[in-house]
């Protein structure tokens, strides 16, 4: 759709322009990986979890990004006093239930943040999102049983029950916040064997949320985005060594045209 | 020696056929380096630590990996908890003593998860290796000391006295349970370059355990596998950095067949 | 200055030769990429941060690198208490002062650890170093928003007043210590967008500090290294992803003569 397209083009412009601070209390695993996408991608990302500092960080970043990989009861505390600030502040909030449904600290982590700060947007795999709804399916570890298509109607109830903007992530990609659906296509098969490419992603709709208030725009922009320069990548790479490296060249030197050109956002 | 050359390769296709759950408590340096060894291996990593999901989660795994580097008091009680765990489900666990003989922390630690959990598996280099018999050599933080020749005699007896299964690597690898023991060829000098090539290693053990209950073949065809990639990723490099990036593709575009065809084991 | 271009080369050949082990306490994002600079270049690195091994930690080191990135409480105290080991026993420590002038936590525990230690060098970009005068410009995360050029002044008075060698990295770099002032010129475009290069910068001075006792020469010669390094992966570069790993094949594969003559280090 072409006014997808055109929003795309213009959400990474004003990335590139403004070089929104992302702030992101994300997990040991991809911190140093999320933090290339976002400067690869114009924005400027900050890690900082301390409790003592987190009101500060907030107040300088243009959204914030929660992910509850390697997680533990102090961090949920933190990732809380995080949202909080940044709820009262009107700025958005992005978060990633990795392991949602595997474990009940995630699960639990994931819905304590939710009914207790304004989340703008949610993004996992089908598994994890489904299990936000007390209906959980099996998670193995951090993959995903479900695929996309399965989860899309459920999905679309349930981000109406959480009031919120639900992405799910797989071969498609899918946004819903009830009443619009967006769907998304692009990505690589290499993609599922980096690991964080899902965690880098929920950073990009952060650093999109801080250009485009629409959640359900900035978050099917950005995945739109991130699959056209996974494209690229792919088309560059030997395996997924390189496919790590090449998603960040692709992601830094893809032009907002060559993104509109490409993108392929539908209505679901 | 054909027989491990066909074991190779059985416990390659089984792990992508059944993409087993690989559960690491692994230090901050080589999280996201293992992880991607993993994925690119087939197998399914999941990293986590609070001690309130750890019994869930080794539950969900077939392989547990314990690494003690960046190691704090918290973190080697959750070891001994998840061990414990482990061991009562029969689960096979791997240690990797990181930095043992250098610090009393370290070397403290590795022995407690062994005296106190059933470890399958035990991967240094010589020194670390060695530290655990209490007849410490010098370790100079986490390079190594001793070469693994030098080491071999002391580790057969070292792996009775512990009952364990030891494995030194370094330019060759020693597999031994104090009984067998095994040599594997392999690997490629700009190795020693990369942080967390021996981590990895570690955690590539653990996937061979999850679909090899014998630890001596698990280990060795780990390694066998392991230093393969090594060779054809060091035919590509031209520095530690692209090596890193070839070493991953390799892994994943490895083929059982090619595995077995090039695989490097002798009984010592 | 061809004195310098020696000095380069000299430091370069000792690192390789004696293989220093630099004890880092840095911030989760960078370790792997700190580690593996490190490794290319011929030394020896350790994370380690539990306060109860930090002392034996501290005695086996050539250098203490004390990096605030990720920061809490906790890794304050530990930092300050390896710095006074380190103090204590005459070995040089370099501090980077990740987002000082952001949130007073970072700014107060720069300032705890160059008041309780003895700190030879800090490396920052401008506006970092800046905040460590008590006269705060406005930090941005771990951005600048001021120029090497005009922080020079300011920066030799600070250096004085601190008793400390400043170094200050950004387009050209920079090193005071009050009296001598060294430019440093080399480098790439492509290094703000990969994270972690200044805190890669940081601890490659701590492996100068260890084959060099005098701060102003080591940092100097640290950057005209690294910076040499950065040219060539600049040229093979086609983004930032192949940049960070050809910026490791070039530390790793450049010689000292190499660097001798492409040395490009002027007094101030």
């Amino acid at each position: 759709m072409p006014e997808f397209a055109g929003k795309a083009a213009e959400n990474l412009r004003k990335i590139r322009a403004s070089k929104p601070l992302i702030h992101n209390i994300t997990n040991f695993v991809v911190m140093n990986y999320t933090a290339n996408v976002l400067l690869a991608s114009g924005a400027s990302p900050i890690m900082a979890h301390a409790a003592n500092e987190i009101d500060e960080m907030v107040d300088l970043a243009g959204a914030l990004v929660l992910n509850i990989g390697t997680l533990t009861d102090e961090w949920v505390i933190t990732m809380i006093k995080a949202g909080r600030r940044a709820s009262d502040l009107g700025k958005p909030i992005v978060l990633d239930p990795v392991g949602a449904g595997a474990t009940a600290l995630r699960t639990n982590a994931a819905r304590a943040i939710l009914f207790q700060t304004w989340v703008s947007v949610v993004r996992g795999n089908a598994s994890e999102i489904l299990s936000l709804s007390g209906q959980n399916g099996a998670t193995k570890g951090v993959d995903t049983m479900h695929s996309v298509n399965e989860a899309a109607t459920e999905a679309c109830k349930l981000a109406r029950e959480l009031g919120t903007t639900l992405t799910l992530t797989g071969a498609t990609d899918l946004v819903t916040d009830g009443r619009r659906t967006l769907n998304i296509e692009g990505g690589h098969p290499l993609m599922p064997f980096v690991t964080g490419t899902g965690c880098a992603a929920t950073a990009l709709i952060g650093a999109f949320l801080a250009v485009d208030k629409d959640p359900v725009t900035a978050a099917a922009t950005a995945l739109a985005y991130f699959g056209i320069a996974g494209e690229t990548a792919g088309a560059k790479a030997s395996g997924p060594g390189t496919f790590m490296m090449h998603l960040l060249d692709a992601l830094y030197t893809l032009s907002p045209e060559e993104v509109e050109a490409r993108c392929r956002i539908t209505q679901g």
